[in-house]
């Protein structure tokens, strides 16, 4: 298990794109509070508890292994000493994939634990209507899925 | 405007849910922070910011008047001194009508202020799956849709 200490929300919060990039397993629950209180909600899903659930549920994501590319926009961050409140949208795509897709809101929320700062929620959801039009060089392409 | 104070962020739920059954504005708006920060998800909703977006989606909301029942399970709670992260099961009815209807999955995330505890994120999706079985005195009713 990665033992990095992440000293702000803003670092862990780059870390847990990173792990999600790179389809790593090990990088993403080094994110994660070590705590059974965690949730995660997948857009679409359910609202999954504690530190199996949730590493279970990542594990499915990342078993095509890595690919995706996030772009991160719209962040807002509330903070008190202990805990970071992050909402943003993200923009996935699959490189040499040019089919439009709807951003998903993110709710990341983030603790100061003895290990640095940690995630103890993330709630993502799609965002509304249409996905952006298809670039013009690819006509006729199917909608757009979700991959996250 | 109402000046409850609310002491703890259970109290401001149920003051969060109450206002909500009953299509109160100046109730609702009592219970969220007074901060442009604060962040509004509906389900399948954009990210709404700032007090004006917040109020205005709220008062679209309850244009049609009170007549929701909204039943909550799965509360977990994890806290700090100064913020109350909560998730749980939005159970929305309206009597009378036996339409099966998938809950949403909240996060609701509450901060003690100067004003006692407040809502600073609501974020609402649905949960996945068809909606439970229609009462047998019902068949045949058209699928449930999201009232929230």
């Amino acid at each position: 298990m990665t033992t990095l200490i992440y000293g702000s929300s803003q670092d862990c919060e780059i870390a847990f794109y990173r792990a999600f990039e790179a389809a790593d397993i090990a990088a993403m629950m080094a994110v994660w509070a070590e705590d059974d209180d965690i949730v995660c909600v997948h857009p679409g899903g359910p609202r999954l508890a504690g530190i199996e659930a949730v590493r279970e549920s990542w594990r499915q994501i990342f078993a095509g292994g890595p690919g995706l590319r996030i772009q991160l926009s719209a962040l807002m961050v509330t903070s008190t000493l202990q805990t970071a409140i992050h909402t943003l949208h993200e923009n996935l795509s699959v490189p040499g994939d040019n089919r439009p897709r709807v951003p998903m809101i993110a709710t990341n929320v983030y603790l100061r634990t003895r290990s640095g700062w940690r995630l103890q929620l993330h709630h993502a959801s799609p965002a509304p209507g249409q996905p952006p039009p298809s670039p013009a060089t690819s006509p006729g392409r199917e909608p757009a899925t979700s991959l996250h």
